[in-house]
């Protein structure tokens, strides 16, 4: 393989170092626990803050604020501030977000489909270790 | 929506709390930064420890292991020890491991290909913020 053909592993590997590495931090912001949720909620339609937090339950207000800015700074998000009394502030997903979100909803089905399989490698492996 | 019919949430949103949450936990070990990378290079073939961790990069022996202990246990990863001298470990995907590491791939090259809007994104973001 030559110099400049990246391996499969280059793809993800650093290449600034493991914590810097720019690939590496999206992997981490749309498979992190509240990213994969609200991108998999979004695929659906737009929410509210409110609504979403409802939606994907337990996350604090303090976690999904910064989940969503997260996304948002990566152009996965978009936030629409609506001039109006109350404040409507709605959330929803952009181009690149839809992408992402179809990516990471295709692992959570996976692992979803599998589930049992896995469950039951985990009894054979924890059997064979007594 | 009945009630017995999972939403796009329900499918990675938890059961039994968050920690607890056996797809969840699934979800980290194929997208976690060491499971990600050992994945993938396993595609492309078997490996011994000390070819992986060359080919990874930056991993500690410690955490190769524990990644790799894992991955078998989840039923992705096939560790063959061969009884010769000096002892001879290979590792290798599972068939289930396979569908895991295209899945994860999948993700990886997303974010290789995007890469430049999401920089691009990140950088308007910014600079709207100042």
């Amino acid at each position: 393989m030559g110099v400049s053909e990246p391996t499969p592993v280059d793809l993800v590997r650093t290449t600034d170092g493991v914590a810097g590495c720019p690939r590496r931090l999206v992997m981490e912001h749309v498979t992190s626990r509240w990213g994969t949720l609200v991108l998999i909620a979004l695929l659906d339609r737009s929410y509210r803050f409110g609504e979403l937090r409802r939606a994907i339950g337990q996350v604090s207000e303090k976690m999904l604020t910064q989940t969503l800015q997260t996304l948002e700074r990566d152009g996965l998000v978009h936030r629409d501030a609506k001039p109006v009394i109350p404040p409507r502030v709605d959330y929803s997903l952009t181009d690149l977000g839809r992408e992402a979100a179809e990516q990471v909803r295709g692992i959570a089905q996976w692992v979803d489909r599998r589930m049992t399989a896995i469950q039951h490698a985990r009894e054979e492996y924890d059997a064979a270790k007594e």
